[in-house]
């Protein structure tokens, strides 16, 4: 169940509630986030909600009989918009475009693809500066100074910036020059880096694991929202199968089903779930009509050139060519 | 390689083109559909074309590096139409919807079905009168006389049928009462059944194995094409992957996949690839946008009555609602 | 539930508890077999069992909660042993080893294993002659004059013969020449050939599905028992994953489950279950140290020049020493 | 290539060394672990072994063809054995037994563990002090000071500690009470987890990822070595595949590959393995025969009210005859 308390209840108040809770076999934990005040009871036992709905102190209350609750639908029915700031939303009925290289590669790269999003209107741009890799003797990344250099660029241009974090510690260094954090898909059940994400007031993009579960990403989800945080993405990028002509295998029924299961905005990476650059374009679109808020692809001047992901990259005409289309099928998934 | 013949080749020239195959250390085949003659060359020497293309006889060849042959789009770069008859065709530019039950149930429902179909434009009907059931104390489908009931309903109404065949000994007495014979997911690598379907003169339509890959799919479909029927249509339906939110993993990476590989048409099928009726129509749509020749779905006037798959089943008001959306979806994808 | 009739009932008395059954809201089905005479009865509700168990014409009456009824040990629990003749058993005491190349490649092959086999006391030889290829320019198999010459010279040498039958017509060809009827992977759901495998009184070991479930495999085995006969071994031999080190993934963990849940004897195929030849040893013996009933292997006398699965099947030397390991891997299980 | 540096190398001799490795095309890094100093390139062109091997400075040179190095057997062909002191040692001809409950619960819990432990012989105890669960509502174990507590007991009784470690920030508190760092399937990919990992001097056990593959799991290994920790197992604890019969699919495959492909010791988990309690015994020998260099098992005296993972655990009694199996089989392994 999710208590949702009032903003400004006494902490006796709130203990009698929280007794109550005890009372009816329910384990109660107390959120607090930087939009509400919340107590979360887990439990199985069947009660009348009138038992704890008139009580003092309570705004609202709500079943959830999922083992998620604050990501859930089932409490939250309307859908959730994040804000970036500048006007730049996404969710609810902001469609979110991110592009941008796999990894930073430096001043060059930046501002050629800056470019290339303003003329396109897209206001969020992707690239990794810390760079998880199989193996230790791969590059990986150009870290927090490139980070530094990519945010002074972004922000003299109005662009928002989307990037993985990779460990706690980086949290603090990369704070001031981050919109979006990014959880891997490596990640996506590192349960500590969740929990201090929970504390942060930026936004947070949880990628599905690299053979994640749809109820795992939602725990994961619950993780960060009961830390604190609500300002929360879901990122669909294809999961791990025997299936072996493409990188991954995109799980279209994800959308529909995540869109049905919670009220979070759920983004598409078609560059990952497809991983071939010729088929990148079908996937994003195929992701959008099924109900996607936002994609995030990756684009390069030259593709043949970029240090890492080359062989799924668009390059600035290709990109350009997928934004018209995108354009498109948004128009008419509105119509219908 | 493949090698076309000349329609009215003598079998002498053909023995000296089949000697000078072998000679090049490549085990040929002959092959003779219903439309063509070919030799195909199965071997992985480097050779001047020119060797085999100044050959009496020859009308072409093609060097296939895929191990798949005749159905690879290497060979035949246009896309493959069939031809139903009555000016229903299937592939080029010509999209195909296919409905109808799971399991044909009777007369009152065919002509229930029918008559929506009618109504909405759709002229291919789907249906089993033989059920693969996992336990043999399910119900087997009405077989063999409930085929012919069928039949008699959709040749007064211009319908055209598309049924699952199971095995060798149904062919001949399905013959005269099917359009389409549709091979199931258990049944795609049931080599037997292929090489028999080569011989038919009916189209053929194969559904990806329900942990098959996209190149067994492939494979399957050569033993058809090259047991002498051309007609063949591939249909991707989900696979069995961890993931247990949904029936099967739609794969839309099979869609753009199969289309560059293949000059068949590729059906989409959103029922059986995601299993949950509320979520039929994003995963429908997403085919086709996504480049899908056609889409196969389930209908029922009562889904909850359906003695078959009633939770993926749509009823007529949301059937209809899908048939137009996806003619929208189509003039877009038509206007890219 | 399962309801085991008295062999002389009359067919009044067998309709009078047909009616019973029908008036407890459970399906019933008669299953005549080669040993007993049943009813099943299909149903949710619950019952008391002495509604049915005390009328006449029964011997005894079973709660099976599993959906498979016959094949489950909740209704027999003891292990199933299955007579070849001539003292050849499997299953209970009984351990089998059945070893032989992947394809029977002609006579001197033959007589090459079958002496081989007599000199390390293995007594079932094994060998495809009809042999599902992914690709239809692939060998076949020599079909069934290949079979009649390994049977002359199988019988000479008091070795039995399991081999793959792939479809229903071969049934009727093959049996005068074979003693175990193997249904291979892609046939595990072909449900006409399991039920004509009903009707045959020889032995039929299925092969789990190249992706098939534990609960299927049991379901298929419930086809051919439920059609008639009760000679009956399953055989797990890995199953298709994303890891691609191995050929397959062999499931270990099935040895175990299968024998809490089924009667029927467990054969484990370690060739196919890793696919490396080098490997095949220790798989052979976890899945015996685990519990299985029976191996088998493929042997060749040069495996490097076999005409198929030669990177996974052993020479002479190396079956002679796994069978050791094996008799000496059996003794202490024996002792556990 | 690897390069074995003499320990007293000079500066400059080393750094013509690398000038020499960058002339050849490949990528030099410089590795120095605990135990040795090594010069690691990276690259793929060919290259005359001696242009390197006659260098000043150099021990030995070895070309290893695999993208992991330094855990590769092309390098090291004899088994590495592990010292955690006190004669404790795994690997090599050293059979590491590793028991205890999922999670440390109390001081009541560990001294009857530890007394169970002492009565069979084992000396290495497991206990998960930070546990990762899916919900963020969920036990998430007692912390350092539980791994306090345990300390004591263990140090006390002359049992060595393998427990799990989640972050980095943990390393240091844990440092003292830990003699095995264990990296969990979810962690697998934490690479800065393992970088931090290859800083100290204890051992670290990586779990294979959730769905991770043999390959993957070898790289995890090669950031920890290449960080400058030798002290290095690998763990086999059952795969994500669609098969939900159990809880994970064990690889039995994986252990003689992982044996065949590095020198490092490879112990199996059989409880997370298939995640039934009646089945651990089975599956625990069958890792084993196949190769395993240790086994790690959860035990609880009473399963039943284990806080977590009761349904994989065995109680005592199952404990101490499964110990006595495993000395069986290993008694046999070793006379093959």
């Amino acid at each position: 169940m999710i208590i949702q308390l009032e903003q400004n209840i006494t902490d006796s108040v709130k203990e009698s509630i929280i007794e109550q809770v005890k009372s009816l076999n329910y384990k109660p934990t107390e959120v607090v986030t930087q939009i509400g005040k919340y107590i979360i009871g887990i439990g199985k036992d069947e009660f009348d909600i009138r038992q704890i709905g008139s009580l003092e102190g309570i705004n609202d209350i709500h079943i959830v009989s999922d083992s998620y609750q604050l990501v859930s639908k089932k409490w939250k029915v309307s859908d959730t918009q994040i804000d970036l700031g500048d006007g730049v939303t996404i969710g609810a009925d902001s469609f979110a475009m991110m592009a941008g290289p796999c990894s930073i590669e430096g001043e060059e790269n930046i501002y050629k693809t800056i470019a290339h999003l303003k003329e396109n209107g897209i206001n969020i741009m992707r690239g990794g500066v810390y760079k998880p890799r199989s193996s230790p003797y791969s590059f990986r990344g150009m870290g927090i100074e490139g980070l530094k250099i990519w945010y002074k660029a972004a922000r003299e241009n109005g662009i928002k910036i989307v990037t993985e974090v990779m460990q706690v510690s980086q949290i603090e260094e990369m704070y001031d020059y981050v919109d979006i954090f990014q959880v891997g898909a490596r990640n996506t059940q590192n349960f500590n880096l969740l929990d201090e994400l929970g504390k942060v007031d930026k936004a947070v993009m949880i990628k599905r694991g690299i053979s994640g579960t749809i109820d795992e990403l939602l725990h994961s989800a619950e993780y960060v929202f009961s830390g604190g945080n609500e300002r929360l993405l879901l990122c669909e990028r294809g999961i791990r199968t025997y299936e072996k002509a493409s990188r991954n295998t995109f799980d279209i029924n994800a959308i529909p089903i995540l869109k049905d299961k919670t009220h979070l905005p759920v983004i598409s990476d078609p560059s990952h779930g497809i991983g071939i650059r010729d088929h990148v374009d079908p996937v994003a679109l195929a992701s959008i009509i099924a109900g996607a808020d936002g994609v995030i692809f990756e684009i390069h001047d030259k593709p043949e050139e970029a240090y890492s992901d080359g062989q799924q990259t668009l390059d600035f005409d290709e990109s350009a060519k997928l934004v018209k289309k995108i354009r498109s099928v948004l128009q008419l998934r509105e119509s219908f």
